[in-house]
């Protein structure tokens, strides 16, 4: 009887860690999609609501962070149940992170309000779908431990870094064509690359749910399709050169 | 005496675990070092070079990660045991985290090299020394469970931040002096913003030492430098009143 109430119990703490993980993840989730929600809007009011959101995200991680210390201090879980502690671990810093980058976007429209609009938005709602739709999917593989969905996002997101590397050159171009649009831009390219690490830190995640799932690490380096570390752009010269 | 040799052995596994987090330290403050050099003397093969040994500290994080996981399936570690090991999990995470940005730094200062010199070198020189210090005396305050040291390197970060903030706004008006300075300088403001993420990454790795050293978390939101979030920026009118 004893015996059976700290098993349960014990099921229960395991399950309050997966719970905690899936409520950081729906909190990111709605941050996300309001702080670009914030920019394509030009709302500086909900841009502040999802600054302050992030405490919230804070919180819960280090809620799950102690009450993890705590479980593996008092109940030495094994294999299966270990791996869903140090998962809920890893798991929450990068929805911690995720955050932390929907809350710089929300910064940074607040400061684009106070400046014209600038090109390059409609790229950014897209971008943005395509992460939101992986980190929605990501969480439902981890809900469901479910290890082919994780492997397709894993797979998917070259296509965030190969629009992030699209949006970034033209981003360069509006730079180039007038300098009034530099300030404004250079928001611009760090929002979207902010959304491209939100990608990275999903398939982050997709390793830690096939980890989860199968043991196993991922071995291969995931493909990279953002090159714009490596871009040497267009000269002006160049941009005129392809206009005539 | 089976039961010393198991907690001697024990030990020996704590010990393992605090000399890889100083490994790791030490590879990715040599990245660190190299990645600036490179930049600095447009030197594509050592660029090259910090490239490849981002696999290094990868893999050294993943041995970390494996040994730490048996340990805690093996040896149910507790209270100060059970702190070291989850405070080497967060740390090797940062410091992972710090080569990657190095990394980043190589593969952008490869593409520099191909583009006339850009502004701004001197600045992120700067800035790096900068962070490059608050790196080693963080491993030094980890390695001697510095509590004092930790603490100040982690008030130090608002100087990081106040570098980069001046950084970015030296850099915008490079670009909107020319447009032809504007491929350079995107990824020179990218490689300052990296130097300032190695820097905030430098300061969770004091909170985790200073919650080893005392088993509390810092409580305090760190005072932020960084204001470039929220900057409109001068407008090019703006530029030309001041320089008249």
């Amino acid at each position: 009887m004893t015996h059976d109430h700290i098993v349960s119990s014990f099921d229960g703490e395991l399950e309050h860690v997966r719970q905690n993980v899936m409520r950081m993840g729906g909190e990111v989730e709605s941050q996300l999609a309001k702080s670009i929600q914030a920019l394509a809007r030009r709302d500086s009011d909900l841009a502040r609501k999802v600054v302050e959101q992030d405490a919230n995200v804070d919180a819960l991680e280090t809620e799950l962070e102690e009450s993890t210390v705590k479980l593996l201090a008092l109940r030495h879980p094994m294999a299966d149940d270990l791996r869903v502690v140090v998962a809920g671990l890893k798991i929450s810093s990068d929805l911690e992170r995720i955050g932390d980058l929907a809350k710089n976007i929300a910064k940074r429209s607040i400061a684009l309000n106070q400046m014209p609009p600038s090109g390059g938005v409609g790229g950014i709602q897209r971008m943005a779908r395509m992460v939101q739709g992986n980190i929605k999917d990501m969480l439902d593989a981890y809900a469901n431990l479910d290890v082919e969905m994780a492997t397709a996002v894993w797979e998917r997101d070259t296509e965030v870094d190969e629009m992030y590397t699209a949006l970034f050159r033209e981003l360069l171009t509006y730079m180039m064509e007038d300098p009034r649009n530099i300030s404004p831009c250079t928001h611009m390219v760090f929002i979207a690359k902010n959304i491209e690490r939100m990608g990275d830190h999903a398939t982050n995640i997709a390793e830690t749910v096939i980890y989860l799932g199968t043991g196993k690490r991922m071995e291969a380096e995931r493909p990279k399709g953002d090159t714009s570390s490596f871009q040497t752009m267009m000269t002006p010269d160049d941009q005129e050169e392809m206009k005539s």
